[in-house]
């Protein structure tokens, strides 16, 4: 048994992430754990489970107790899939094959794997090339994240840097125009703004925004106009925001 | 010593909601329990119990735990407010007194406390006029609520009703237009979409999207555009793309 995963796996849990990984990726689905607790399956397990087997892939029933542990939450809904860890790019090997638009966004400070799981799922259903940010300044890759995300933490180009700073720079140099999420007097609307064809956005954290330090780097700053009184979103809302406009000017 | 609440109080908790509560609402204000471990106040919490002194409310300092109990939570920070309990609206006052331009969200089955917050935070945000869900389909108004929020649930106007779908048709009688979020091949974009000046639009679970019975209330089916693999944002997320598009379109 092998319910605890190894350094080169990765667990992902949750009926809609496990359907996600399985219709997608089976390739890197080593097994899927269920819970042995299931004696009638909803029509959503069941019909999940019929998939699982159809793609022939390993299928291991635990205990509800086994599955807790081995994800470390409780939120498994009895479907966990153990896979082959994904792989990240490079910087290097991004910015050599990039394309002429291309979209990059670039995570300051986001801690909260909710947060850091909604934003991915964002980039995700927006189509954006790659998230990127710095090992020790943000979450880690966990089933959480994975969940929160609807998996997208597994599907999307993902790069993880040792400083931020230093790769916007990378991505300055390559003609890349910076934009910084940021409320404040001298900040731009959005709507008002026009996504030129390689954009990075950096986001930052709920609590302090985007670092001075990489508010410097940024060639604009960017809002969302506020009509409240409470004087922003979500982290996560504000990425939805921005990357449908994104998107929107890219499909006009 | 009243750390728990009575029938007619209320909680919010942490640093950024209780600020807001102070701010915005300091008449409702009936104490402050403040963590009795705090030796050394962070600049923002000094910062705000310098403003909670200002305006001469109840302080009682208490032990975590008494916080962690009375929250039922740890995510207090230190810092709680027990409030007078708000007032929601009835459907009768509301369309009462409703005006010309008017915007109401309804919420179908929003039972996970972290998206009816991040919801009602988006609703304050871009100026919605009433949120409206039935009291047996959806969270009800917590600490947790009222955290992810940003307190935006002890602010905008709120009406719970017995049944939704009720309510909806008295909307429609008014000569509501009345939206319906739901990814459906026959939904039209919502960025093609110009908002009445009188709307309802109806955001259900992520699970299961709006119900069909509310679907057919509805004049049209709406949806955000997707471009990924997975098929939907989080529903919080939704919520402020189509509150923004709403609220851009009214600033035009």
């Amino acid at each position: 048994m092998t319910q605890h995963k190894k350094e080169n796996q990765t667990l992902v849990m949750g009926l809609h992430c496990v359907h996600e990984v399985v219709s997608h990726q089976p390739e890197r689905v080593i097994k899927v754990l269920i819970s042995n607790m299931e004696t009638e399956l909803s029509a959503r397990k069941a019909s999940l489970l019929e998939m699982i087997k159809k793609k022939k892939l390993e299928i291991e029933k635990v205990s509800m107790k086994t599955l807790d542990r081995t994800c470390d939450s409780k939120s498994h809904q009895g479907f966990v899939a153990l896979l082959k860890k994904r792989e990240t790019l490079s910087l290097s090997s991004f910015l050599k094959n990039e394309k002429e638009t291309s979209f990059v966004l670039a995570l300051d400070s986001i801690y909260d794997p909710q947060n850091l799981g909604a934003i991915l799922r964002a980039a995700e259903c927006f189509g954006v090339d790659l998230v990127i940010w710095s090992k020790n300044r943000g979450a880690s890759l966990t089933p959480v994240v994975a969940k929160t995300s609807s998996a997208a933490s597994e599907i999307i180009p993902i790069c993880l840097v040792s400083n931020l700073s230093t790769a916007i720079q990378e991505f300055s140099k390559k003609g890349y125009f910076v934009a910084a999420a940021h409320l404040d007097a001298k900040s731009e609307s959005l709507f008002e703004f026009k996504y030129p064809e390689k954009t990075l956005l950096i986001l930052g954290s709920e609590g302090e925004g985007v670092r001075p330090l990489l508010q410097k780097q940024a060639d604009t700053l960017l809002q969302v106009p506020m009509y409240g009184r409470i004087d922003s979103l979500n982290v996560s809302q504000a990425a939805a925001l921005f990357l449908a406009h994104w998107k929107r000017q890219q499909s006009l």
